[in-house]
């Protein structure tokens, strides 16, 4: 059992193993010449934030403003929001622009305008490329979109064309790490050829690319100028059954009171649900969901996934897990299990505080 | 547009919407002679909470110990925890049962033997049946289980057996107002079978039933003594296509602004994601999904939903719309648009905080 006494559910941070990835991330960014720019979406924590300068991280990414300024009052003075420009924040961006390097994500030629008429102060912008994910941002061939936006650059000597970013979302639809590869290998040669085109008239253009599953993954960066994954600080199933992590490298999981047990299906329901975990989910083939992976929690963090258990649905505040036979023996009433969440993003943004395994409280920035 | 200045993603809260929906189950709790025990799983705010007493609300439902600790605070004297108990927070459970007259969910007989042992004070015992959501609950037909906890319940002085407790959440998997009508007289026929079988032993043993869908749509209560529906004082996209309430009754809706906008596929994408909205989603029979309906903002609150124009993604921070052509040209950057959501606990859950059409804020419960 966990040293610590938990209550409630509680979401565990094992401290070593999330310097492990760090550490990794950070190493491999420096093999690459890449500058190392994470993402701190996942962990939203200036304390967690601390443990990245630990292994000479200077400058980060965010996705929102609000975000930016929490982390500007921590010292960190590099940010990108890797987000579009919403320009009813323009108060507050420019707030930001008076004290630290801000850049910023352009989609829409207008937002230059808007940018042009109220900026106060001199940013980065960085035009954001699909390269696949048709979330948003320019189609790499999309040269009118593009030229329109650099002409309407060239006028504004508060906006400083930084280079072309992009967010291969699409990597999250892939099946096997082939398929990743196939999806960064895509995402090179698109950003490629926009250096390509666009260096003689902007010799510094920077091409920033990332996200979790192809930075951990792949080992080709040609090219490429800064890297910004954010989620294997924590990594979660989906990275795993992505090939992106292993199990043992998911530094969180959420601690969870045993409050039923069904013996006659092998399901145990545990006070831990969507408000804690999110309802993010894996479908499998058979139309089976999983929710999460069940863990043992130990004296020193917690086990392997258990073999054939598997969080099977959550409502607001119930989880069920249909377990297999064997293990099912082992849950009592009363007893903490581990759940390592789908998304661990989303799992920390709903937590709003980590637990060490230590006991320690770490918090997060409050919205 | 709404009156009101938004600036990032704000839940607006609809007053006169939500006292309406107040004021009609009310009212039809009233006429079929139950207790109306609404859920405040739902609102989470003691604000709100006063809104019910408007109406002659006295007692009230929850999910959480913390939640019932919440209100109990605002003056809620009989609250009924609708959770199996989870026995680690029995020291809360105590100090909250010394204040207020407390019920308990039980599902599992040794549950009793630990209340038995470190209960101090008097709690109201329900025993969860499940009536087929197979989430929690004792199968009805379970009589050795529930003669276990009711043989349990007898030698406990501070254990008071009050009845049956189900809830239908298996409607939530209807297709329509006729299959829901099934589900609800599936839940009346096993909860009245168990009144028949147990009245002459405990002739004061109640009936405790309820969920959003059931309770909007039935107006057969026969034998039951206690409702508890809690989503019906916002509503959401989910309950509208299930029919239980129409669009213009739902009651919140997220203020998001637009910050990208693509042509080629009449795509706009909206600052306001999962961390939002949450990630619960309406699967359609094409392989599309909905994770809210768009509304347009009105000085008054909002439009009826746009038609073919749908949040056909979310991720952390961004959702993606795809509207029709029609729609498309009507959005620019910077406008501020609604999504009404597909599960409104969830989202309310996640942001917090309202935003009355006045522009004033009403707070929730802190975790």
């Amino acid at each position: 059992m966990l040293k610590i006494s938990i209550k409630r559910p509680a979401l565990i941070l094992d401290e070593n193993k999330c310097r492990m990835n760090i550490i990794r991330m950070a190493e491999k960014a420096r093999k690459h010449h890449l500058r190392f720019r994470p993402h701190f979406k996942t962990h939203q924590s200036a304390e967690i934030g601390e443990w990245f300068r630990d292994y000479e991280t200077e400058a980060i990414t965010v996705s929102s403003v609000e975000s930016a300024r929490y982390f500007a009052q921590s010292g960190w003075d590099d940010i990108t929001i890797a987000f579009p420009v919403n320009i009813r924040e323009i108060d507050e961006i420019n707030q930001l622009a008076a004290k630290i390097e801000l850049n910023l994500l352009v989609v829409m030629p207008e937002t230059i305008t808007v940018l042009e008429g109220y900026l106060l102060n001199p940013v980065g912008i960085y035009i954001k490329i699909d390269t696949g994910s048709r979330r948003t941002g320019i189609l790499p061939d999309d040269e009118k979109k593009i030229n329109d936006i650099l002409e309407r650059l060239e006028s504004c000597p508060n906006l400083q064309f930084k280079g072309f970013l992009t967010h291969a979302g699409n990597a999250y639809s892939a099946d096997s790490a082939e398929e990743i590869a196939v999806v960064h290998r895509g995402v090179l040669r698109d950003l490629c050829q926009l250096k390509e085109k666009y260096r003689d008239r902007y010799p510094g253009l920077e091409l920033s690319m990332g996200n979790t599953p192809t930075c951990s993954i792949m080992d080709e960066f040609e090219g490429i100028d800064e890297i910004r994954p954010g989620n294997f600080a924590f990594y979660d199933v989906m990275q795993a059954e992505l090939g992106a992590c292993r199990y043992d490298q998911i530094a969180v999981a959420l601690a969870c009171p045993i409050v039923a047990r069904h013996a006659d299906r092998n399901e145990i329901v545990i006070y831990g649900g969507a408000v804690h975990l999110s309802k993010d989910v894996l479908r499998r083939e058979d139309g089976s969901r999983c929710y999460g992976k069940v863990v043992s929690l130990t004296d020193s963090g917690w086990s392997q996934p258990l073999p054939d258990t598997n969080l099977r649905s959550v409502s607001q505040e119930h989880g069920v897990i249909r377990s297999s036979a064997a293990s099912f023996d082992m849950f009592r009433i009363g007893d903490v299990i581990g759940i390592l969440p789908v998304h661990s993003c989303l799992t920390a943004d709903l937590m709003k505080c980590y637990t060490t395994l230590d006991g320690w409280q770490i918090a997060m920035m409050k919205t």
